[in-house]
């Protein structure tokens, strides 16, 4: 039974991608950091974003090593398994148990290495600008395809090499699992981290004080801008890392277990079964390649505008990846029959369905979210009319913006399932997050160039500098716009994907007794009930954080203004400290209630309902879940857009009611868009990997059909 | 096949209920409506009210019309059907054709009886204020009730007659169906309609030019009082009486067609299957009795708090309903084996769940916006940190209120299913809304004394009485929370009941093909992934529509002070009917949409996707229905109640910063309380009926596997 030597693309490419990624970082590091203010601004954001990456990995570690433990002594899911290519059975499930370590350490590892790098960019980046935008900008984008191509290239070396050494899915799910839990920590924690500093700084800064944005006098400037590396970079960079993880292994784990391929299914020789099973990892590597020449091709031109150089780096990445994927799938069906042959391509067609639905989701979000296009605007006039009407315009159209991704994914999920049933919708969702490695770069520009305005500020390089750094500030919220739609619409085929692999999963353990998840049967409606309520509670809690310590950074803030004047006039460094320690407590303190729910409700719900209500479940959330998540982000980024266009001198500009009713609503879209919005996906991958992790564990409980039988 | 003669106790209860609201209402019509300037701004109020429903009611008309030519022609699901007790096999579906007339028609005479007895009463209420708060509140109180014993005196009145003339329950869907088309447009047009003259009356009067509420030179304060009339009465009479109608007809239903009763139901006569059909009408006339007691017995004495007497009614009506339906129920096990006797009593049981788990839900509602409790008095607090602040913490206690209720409706539903299966969940439906009676006359007690308030403060009554009439109508705020719990609660076991229905309806036209609604099946998926977008994209749409709707409303409030300066001095009466007459026809225009979708998508769903598809589209959307009915709700009353609160004079009381910002609060919750959360409940009783009534058509569609088959 040896694995196919074609999985050894998806390795060279990881390992070539670390390898660009160091480089890049080399290349970066080499650059001037700047004057001594804003090297030592730099520092502090450095010593900031460590402090609390220190803590929030103290806690985590504890958290791995209580899961790791939980899973060696679980019944492993591999004992009762009777399907082609499992485990031997036996006591200890410490294969699996390794690979969640593992997992866990590489998604750590992707966050901090992509973290250290943003922190030791943004301030060349701010230095850049005074040369040239093009320096500013390729310094940037450098020091974010670092963070991309370290993401990707983590996960593809874990993948191939844990299935090389086991082939066999389920230690990719331990993995993934691993990859998983950090990133819920990752991504709510920072969220949490970010907005508390964020919305805290404006609250007092801006709205009491009218000190512009970054301001070096206001004490949560640091944490502000520490917020965005931990938020916006390590926490991003988690969440597509386990998104991506996951989108691999539950298109592996279908084509292992799944009788979806009907009669070829059974007729085909386990040599070929491999060449299915390995398909979406090689696929991956491949879309690694194409994001790796894509990132290599992007080259600012003078007068060029930046934002949509990253946007056409991103549909490049689309059509390189298709030419290169459609090429090793026909080495791939070399030595298949006719119908394997037909199958294979089959899948590559999911693959580029699901692709182009990813950009149809992006453009919505773009639509909904530029200020160029009808309903940022119609929000940025509502704020004539008050602080109301603005809340109830953005929040009416946020839910609008849930439509047209819902008909991409529908259509993308059919479309998928005609040409190949199950497996090919997860495919679908390998296709989506196939150029991760472009999506990851993108994303992390954003913050860098975000912190390198704020250096240019508070080291006083001058108006036109920040000028052209505000440029690329921009341009970096074009981008998020077309890779957060991306992110969210991968995030979703993939935890449907993962579903489908789970009931098939439990389907396969039972022997054929769960292969429905009947809607009419009154546990599994029960099951779907409380998955819906799930994600609402989910926002609800991280929002309700979010307030809580922004209160209290208020409080700090006012406090410290109160009782050193000084620190106004300028005459006095502000305590960024205490801010931090607020921000950095706040977050960990908060993340804990919510992290909880992620684990411990699904498993509940599996020993009192059952295994298929488990099913129904994990569909309300992940259905409830895109709703909210879509929302969230879309309504966020339309008012965060509708504001800057007033700031821009539209509707009379900066200083008006107009604009502060415009604050208002962006004020409210801040926890929306970079906490709750963007952690509900990660909730999602680590609830459904948490139901495949532990249904063994759920089959002790009525054999399945859970404490409370109906 | 003779009905039972039980079934009298509702046609009876029916009757009696009807003579008691003419009674009441000529005993409202006795008392002093009042000086000349009170008796002008009422006939205003109705002259206003009146043109609405007049035109409102000539578009329901052409709808009706529509609808019912259609329900003519299309192939009826009597044809196909092969169980016990159907109609014989015809071209024309002429009888449900008959029986949905009538119940819109029925539907429409409620509304417009309430109505109209609501806008005689609220002068004569003010004017009782003069004499003392009993006097007030005995006569809104009593013109209330007349709202209440019409609609459920119609409802009963019309199952009971259809019933005994022909004596299957799918003449009563066509029956709910008439009722639920017409509430759709009341309560949604409605909803828009108060919402519209509401907001733009604040934004305009209280924001720009500080006028007190229900200030007489403020354009759109009789636009305001009508709004009051036509949603809160009419459309919230509508509202529940559809969902009366239906939570009985789904039981019915149930019972019918169902084999849930296992071997029982097979083994008994045609006579005692008859007994268990009428079972859930009966019982609701036990409930409308126990309405009336409650409702005669409710007498205020001097310092007594008529909220919590209001609520003492409830709690009352309660009881004394579980008495009394105990005592039918042996009554009706006369005759019947021991088996049999023992599920009726456990259906008993399923109703006494219902019930319970509705005054949990209506508990929490209460909870959640009290200005007494933790929720709102947080919300108040955070208004000190801004606007913006004050959103947020709303919005998340808004989507934390969710999940008691949803705890709720999940154990009702499992206890009632444990104790007699799907029939026994849909009883518990019919034992929430059993005491319908007392909840309408609670509920339209309340626009009756808010009217009553702007009547006093219009026919300048003097400070005493607008403090008197100010009490009274805290006391509806006070019962509208537990009621409106009530209200969305049992919609959403009723409309579990009517998915239930459905689908057993749909299994059995196909002779058991579509048993499952197997969420592993792709288009069964897609049909829940529609069901869960529709809720937020209805919700989208009507507030737009208030939106749009207030921006011209205060176009011409400006537009009314600037051309006529004499209007603010009180030298001149503003231009009412420009007011009212946008109102109308706005509201009218932008429901058009919305109540197109909620006929269109689940005929469209189940003509792509077949008819199990369409069984998760119904439960995605009653789900995700669920979820933005009780938030909406829920944040838009503890956004008011804040708002009160700060106006009682705490946290500095009016005019404050603090108090500016509550307002904000407030006006983001109008449209979310009365316009879109519980337009959602009419929304998705509509959608289920239309699934059960085109369920025949829907077969003509690949045998109801859909056009798209998977």
């Amino acid at each position: 039974m040896d694995v196919p030597l074609i999985l050894l693309v998806a390795l060279i490419a990881g390992i070539i991608s670390i390898g660009m990624a160091l480089y890049f970082a080399k290349l970066v590091l080499k650059e001037d950091p700047g004057n001594e203010r804003m090297v030592e601004v730099s520092g502090y954001i450095k010593k900031g974003s460590k402090t609390f990456l220190k803590v929030q990995y103290k806690i985590l570690g504890i958290f791995v090593v209580v899961l790791a433990v939980a899973l060696l002594f679980l019944p492993s899911p591999f004992e009762q398994s009777t399907t082609y290519n499992r485990l031997i059975p036996g006591a200890l499930n410490w294969e699996q148990m390794i690979a969640y370590i593992i997992g866990s350490f590489g998604s750590m590892m992707a966050g901090y290495l992509g973290m250290m790098t943003g922190v030791e960019t943004n301030t060349r980046s701010a230095q850049g600008c005074t040369v040239s935008t093009k320096k500013g900008f390729d310094i940037a984008f450098f020091g974010g395809a670092v963070m991309g191509l370290a993401v990707v290239g983590v996960a593809l070396i874990g993948i191939s090499v844990l299935y090389w050494i086991i082939p066999d899915p389920m230690i990719v799910l331990g993995f993934s699992f691993g990859a998983s839990s950090v990133a819920l920590f990752m991504k709510s924690g920072g969220g949490i981290y970010t907005k508390t500093a964020d919305v805290g700084a404006d609250l007092v800064g801006k709205a009491e004080y009218n000190l512009p944005e970054d301001d070096p006098r206001n004490p949560a400037t640091i944490a502000d801008n520490v917020g965005d590396n931990v938020g916006d970079i390590a926490g991003m960079g988690s969440d597509l890392f386990d998104s991506y993880v996951a989108s691999i292994v539950a298109a592996m784990m279908l084509a292992a277990t799944l009788s979806i391929i009907g009669t070829i299914w059974g007729t085909m020789s386990d040599a070929i079964r491999y060449t299915f099973v390995v398909f979406p990892v090689v696929l991956s590597g491949v879309g690694l390649i194409a994001s790796l020449i894509c990132i290599y091709l992007i080259k600012i031109k003078k007068g060029e505008d930046p934002g949509k150089l990253l946007n056409l780096g991103t549909y490049l990445a689309t059509i390189v990846f298709g030419g290169l994927a459609a090429i090793i799938t026909a080495v791939m069906t070399l030595g298949l029959s006719n119908e394997e042959m037909i199958f294979l391509w089959k899948l590559y067609f999911a693959v580029v369905i699901g692709l182009l639905s990813g950009l149809v989701i992006g453009f919505t979000s773009d639509y909904f979210t530029s200020d160029d296009k009808k309903p940022t605007r119609t929000i940025a006039k509502s704020a004539q009319e008050g602080d109301a009407v603005v809340i109830l315009s953005g929040f009416s159209y946020g839910l609008l913006s849930v439509v047209p991704p819902a008909i991409g994914i529908v259509v993308a999920m059919a479309a998928a399932y005609l040409l190949s049933g199950l497996f090919g919708v997860a495919m679908a969702a390998v296709g989506m997050l196939a150029i991760v490695g472009t999506i990851v770069s993108n994303d992390a520009y954003g913050p860098i160039v975000d912190n390198a305005r704020g250096i240019a500020e508070q080291g006083d390089l001058g108006e036109d500098v920040i000028r052209t750094a505000d440029k690329l500030d921009s341009a970096g919220n074009t981008a998020k716009a077309i890779t957060k739609g991306f992110a969210i619409g991968a995030a979703n085929l993939t935890v449907l994907a993962l579903m489908f692999s789970f009931a098939t999963e439990a389907n396969d353990i039972q022997s054929g007794t769960i292969d429905v998840v009947n809607l009419l049967n009154v546990d599994v409606l029960i099951g779907a009930f409380i998955g819906v309520v799930v994600p609402a509670l989910y926002s609800a809690l991280l929002v309700l954080a979010v307030q809580r310590n922004a209160a209290k950074m208020v409080d700090e803030i006012r406090r410290q203004f109160e009782e050193n004047p000084k620190i106004l006039t300028g005459e006095q460094a502000a305590d960024f400290n205490k801010c931090i320690a607020i921000a950095t407590k706040g977050a960990l303190k908060e993340l804990i209630l919510p992290s909880i729910i992620a684990i411990a409700i699904p498993i509940s719900v599996g020993i009192l309902f059952g295994v298929a209500a488990l099913g129904a479940f994990l569909t309300g959330a992940i259905l409830s879940g895109f709703v909210f998540a879509i929302f969230m982000s879309n309504a966020g980024g339309a008012w965060d857009n509708a504001k800057k266009w007033i700031e821009d001198g539209n509707l009379g500009g900066k200083g008006t009611a107009t604009h502060k009713a415009s604050i208002t609503g962006d004020t409210v879209g801040d926890p929306f868009k970079d906490t709750a919005g963007p952690s509900i996906n990660t909730l999602l991958v680590v609830m459904s990997l948490t139901a495949s992790i532990f249904l063994g564990f759920l089959m002790l409980f009525g054999n399945g059909a859970g404490l409370l039988i109906f």
